[in-house]
């Protein structure tokens, strides 16, 4: 039994066999071949190979998408049947006497390229076709496996070097019982998506994808983050039971789900949730989300060739406004550039990503973008309890002048006669050290603040939060971060605001009676989160934890918080 | 005449001809020739002119370097003599029919890259000899010129992209009246370089080096941050009568340089050098400097192969002990990585290398290359008054940790006999944000601080320094960073411990008098700076700056604080 030590990205246990989501080894090397028909029928032995996988998915493609997904592999399939580019491959093995994987490959570049530099989009997509079939090919050739997630049906565990945003939009939760992968930290993309989706999984394991075979007995422990490979009987006795103990506390947990937020001694806070799609709704809703408060919006942008328009950002917004009823949704406007890239927008490539020109700096100055995204917000309005919040702002200018272009939309869009809601509160993230230090000043104009703490520490402490070899200066217990998010808090509640937190922060055991005591008012969340929050705050007494805020803030370091906080409270 | 608009650098005004630092461009294209004789008579001639040139080289360094450094050109006069490398390339040029252009780079590189994977220090050398000759024969094949500044007589003003230290490192101060880059910005290296060499200079100017030919006339405006292009003879005259001022307004700052810094009602701080090299002390001296306030250790690991040892350390810090005398020098120890990369440490490539793994966070990992400086800081102390300060201290371990080594290494020379200081300060730069939010908790530890404004304001207003799109964040008056520089020195103060500052903001006419204000004790800034800031601090109050200061902490933005430091001193 092998054991792997990684980041506890997503709570909970899952037992299965290995699904390895890599990509395989495609490196190939030139042959040369005597016997030149057996390599032509080598060839073609996996071109029919090849048609068979693609029927097979074509087929679950049309049952499950519909007809416009599956039209896609009757194009690759095409392909496959084309005299021309078989023949030539063909040719080229019995004329250069070479091996068909590089005869495929030279002869299927030849035809990419010469696609690729027409002027005509048609015949640009058959050269992503020719790619995508010829790598399925070659990986017959080769013997290896690409793998397709889609065909998965059975229960099993993903192991890859990292998922990204389009990986785990293919996950089927019916059968994807947790993940692990060898990249990312608490508060990357691919642990953010196992949250939402309510997988265990653990990351930053650095090797889980190079130890794990397909079809290895796999146990993930997300509350651990530990990764068990091929373990004993009596590992996996062990973990089943400590499953069902997962499972026993997540139902008494559910108990609170209809219940408000409210501490032993009577404060009330409100426990919202963290969304990336209208398709996280349901999961705020079955967890007792009290609303949305952080929307993240750059996935609409992402993984597509152009901007989303503003009609399609209009429905997306309107959706989750509809579900989410009278209670609040948070919204935030394009949090683009640093670690989230749109390849369509090519902006320039920077030294220091995160401290570049990203969010509302780029919203700034591509304002038709800004506006757009605006004006989409402004119309979905009517639709239920909207709140604007603009993120990165590190100058009250930066505010003024994002708010500016905001009422200005909003009175032309009244001009025209569209109906839209007067009471949107206008507010920003808190993650960037200079707002959180002169907020007192910002809380003169803003309606709200929410702290957004993965950003914050990073930029308090000066340590890139997706870099491990500076990992041990993420420090959210750091008394500079407390004492940041009290002036924050204290700021909002003298001008009569309020403070929320949409960081990872918000929803960790550790900080969250040092939160309640220094006064937050809303804590966001992963909506998987919620109930246990809400179970330990209805456990904690509001002001024993002020004062033991209070005292925190005199500390000099994390070790001296965590042990603090760890003496006056049962976690 | 044209006129570009940059970034003040360096003060002063240059006024000559430009000379070209620029990389000529040496692409080379193939060619069939017929008349393959002709074409060895053009490559004989371009040898023949090559060895010309370094003679006159040759001669130069001999008279103005030594022998030793002369070698080196006779080692490139022997590679243009070696007639196996010749008639190779004659060879390629008869047998291939192609241009001498050809020849000579395919038959160069094909002996550099036998020569550099030679296991030999020797042979690869000679690799490096090649490559510097065949490139002077190859400029005279395309008719383009390599600069040379090593060769100027004349009074000249550099155009260059951007200079590097050991561009800087060749100008010969006699000629060289100023420069203007392409690229960077105060902080870069080559502006520091500018004022510490005390030469006018603009940088970034985006196009210096694409608008100006060699032999134009050019006005450099250190002061204003504009550079003119054959100027009319009028602007000319209006220039020399502004370099005349400045001559004049140095002279009179000039009888300050023995006088204390003292303000109007007798407030005394100190002002002191930022220096980068022995080399610098003589100016720290000749500018009135009260001592070294930052000694920038980095240069002595730049443009080397290798660390330098512990002797060549202590030699270079006891030269600028001894000559300061009893003087403070306040040394910090390594601050590598960011912007500053050493490729002979190899170390991995990062995403935001200035959020990343460097001065510290890398001396406290790699232990021996830390502990030699040191030991070399330890064995020079007795000759001066040293002190000594880590770079980007995070938290409290961090500083404990390095003072911890500090004092083992300090025992372990006693233990041999060595003698050493026991006089030695221990302290710490505030250049992150969360050392400057919990400084009070930092004070009760260290001896001194010094504020590194420079990283501070970047990291407080998540903008990288370095990046032309964000640089509007790069905000020294920010009221945020106005506040943090206030919790430091009153840190400083309750606990009987003194603060400095060493970033640019330290020697800036809108800052000192709010620095003042505020309290702080010692400003180090470039030594050219530093009779400039006296005569201005002779001139405040710093009652009324406190005043000052105090209603600045109350502002909202960057250009309140400006309007009301102009409205109520004279700048």
């Amino acid at each position: 039994m092998k054991n792997l030590k990684g980041i506890a990205a997503s709570s909970g246990i899952a037992i299965g066999k290995a699904y390895r989501l890599v990509e395989p080894d495609f490196t190939i090397t030139k042959k040369t071949i005597s016997d030149t028909k057996n390599e032509i029928d080598r060839f073609q032995t996996a071109v029919s190979h090849a048609k068979s996988d693609l029927e097979i998915i074509r087929t679950k493609a049309l049952n499950e998408l519909g007809e416009e997904k599956a039209q896609i592999f009757d194009a690759h399939m095409l392909v496959l049947s084309d005299p021309e580019l078989l023949s030539s491959i063909e040719g080229k093995i019995s004329s250069d006497m070479v091996n068909a994987e590089i005869a495929l490959k030279e002869t299927a570049d030849m035809f990419i390229t010469m696609f690729e530099q027409m002027d005509n989009e048609y015949m640009r997509e058959r050269a992503a076709d020719i790619k995508d079939v010829s790598k399925r090919v070659l990986a017959h050739l080769l013997g290896v496996e690409i793998p397709n997630p889609g065909l998965i049906n059975e229960a099993v565990v993903i192991i890859a070097t990292d998922l990204t945003p389009s990986d785990t939009a293919q996950l089927n939760k019916e059968f994807v019982k947790g993940f692990t992968t060898d990249i990312g930290g608490r508060t990357s993309h691919s642990a953010i998506m196992a949250r939402s989706m309510e997988i265990p999984a653990v990351v930053g394991t650095n090797s889980a994808s190079q130890t794990i075979a397909n079809g290895d007995m796999v146990i993930v422990d997300g509350i651990n983050g530990e990764v068990y490979i091929n373990p004993s009987p009596e590992t996996i006795e062990k973990y089943k039971n400590l499953q069902q103990d997962f499972i026993k506390q997540k139902s008494e947990w559910a108990l609170l789900k209809d219940e408000p937020s409210i501490s032993k001694d009577g404060t009330q806070v409100e426990l919202v949730a963290n969304i990336g799609s209208p398709q996280d709704v349901e999961s705020v809703i079955s967890n007792g989300g009290e609303g949305v408060g952080l929307y993240r919006t750059e996935f609409l942008y992402m993984e597509r060739d152009q901007l989303p328009t503003e009609d399609e950002q209009f429905e997306a917004y309107k959706t989750v406004l509809e579900q989410m009823g009278e209670k609040t949704v948070v919204v935030r406007t394009l949090d683009i550039g640093g670690d989230k890239q749109l390849p369509y927008l090519n902006l320039p490539t920077e030294m220091n990503p995160f401290l570049g020109f990203r969010a509302i700096r780029l919203c700034l100055e591509e304002q038709d973008l800004f506006r757009t995204q605006l004006r989409a917000l402004l119309r979905a309005s009517i639709y239920g309890n909207l709140k604007i919040m603009f993120p990165m702002i590190a100058t009250i200018n930066e505010f003024r002048a994002a708010k500016a272009i905001l009422l200005e939309e909003k009175e032309s869009l009244k001009a025209n006669g569209v109906a839209i809601s007067e009471e949107i509160e206008v507010g920003i993230m808190v993650e960037i050290p200079s707002t959180a230090v002169i907020a007192d000043q910002f809380a003169k104009e803003v309606d709200f603040f929410s702290i957004g703490t993965n950003d914050l520490i990073q930029y308090t402490l000066a340590a890139d939060r997706m870099n491990e070899k500076v990992s041990y200066l993420y420090q959210p217990y750091n008394p500079a971060i407390l004492r940041l998010v009290k002036m924050v808090i204290d700021a909002a509640h003298s001008e009569g605001k309020w403070a929320g937190m949409c960081g990872e922060m918000a929803g960790d055991e550790i900080a969250i009676p040092l939160l309640l005591g220094l006064g937050l008012d809303e804590f966001s969340m992963s909506a998987s989160s919620i109930l246990k929050a809400r179970s330990q705050i209805k456990g904690l007494n509001q002001k024993e934890m002020a004062q033991l805020a209070e005292e925190a803030l005199t500390k000099g370091t994390v070790e001296e918080v965590i042990e603090l906080v760890k003496s006056k409270t049962v976690i």
